[in-house]
């Protein structure tokens, strides 16, 4: 695979719905995954793997069980494997999205949220 | 570890020199570095991993050995393993780093601007 560079904006201009996590890039076997976020999503957990979250555009409120963290543009937090936790967005929020290939964006909760996995953009 | 937010720009405001990478976060196995570019870097490859660059502000130029990728803030770019390249930025660039705990900043071709690994702020 070539080595280009990719455009944030450009790419997120390509998604449309919420919660459908799209690959853009890969490094090893870890995936960059850039996803809108609007509303609440779930309470899940991921027993294997830490997570990345890079917010690109808007407020992150990471619920974890005992408090929040709010993340705005330019900040980022990673979620330690097997902490349950639920992303929430008032307003649309961009965010890219760091893991190991394979990770379910649901986790361990499934649902209507759990997206197809390894979608390219 | 606490999961806590990490502002980027916070953490560039505590890094003085260029090329010399700073540890912000752990995910599994894989460190997020902030590091300062500005000028040419040397020459190298990382025969074991792949390497991320995603730039925080300025304009960062990747050279291979036919041809430049020029990357703007909002931009990143997956140098594959084994891959020569050289890091350049006319001036001051900021960027995000993301690559396997333990890989050193110059590759196979060390030299003076060989970084102190594991540094964190």
């Amino acid at each position: 695979m070539a080595a280009s560079a990719i455009n944030l904006a450009q790419k997120l201009g390509l998604i449309a719905e919420p919660w459908s996590p799209r690959v853009i890039a890969e490094m090893n076997d870890y995936q960059f995954k850039l996803v809108k976020l609007q509303g609440e999503f779930v309470w899940h957990a991921h027993a294997d793997t830490d997570e990345t979250f890079l917010v690109v555009a808007g407020t992150l409120r990471m619920q974890f069980r005992d408090r929040e963290e709010a993340l705005k543009a330019g900040e980022m937090i990673v979620v330690p494997r097997g902490v349950e936790h639920c992303p929430r967005a008032d307003d649309e929020c961009h965010v890219l999205l760091i893991e190991p290939r394979g990770v379910v964006n649901t986790g361990d909760s499934g649902g209507d949220l759990t997206a197809r996995n390894d979608v390219w953009i």
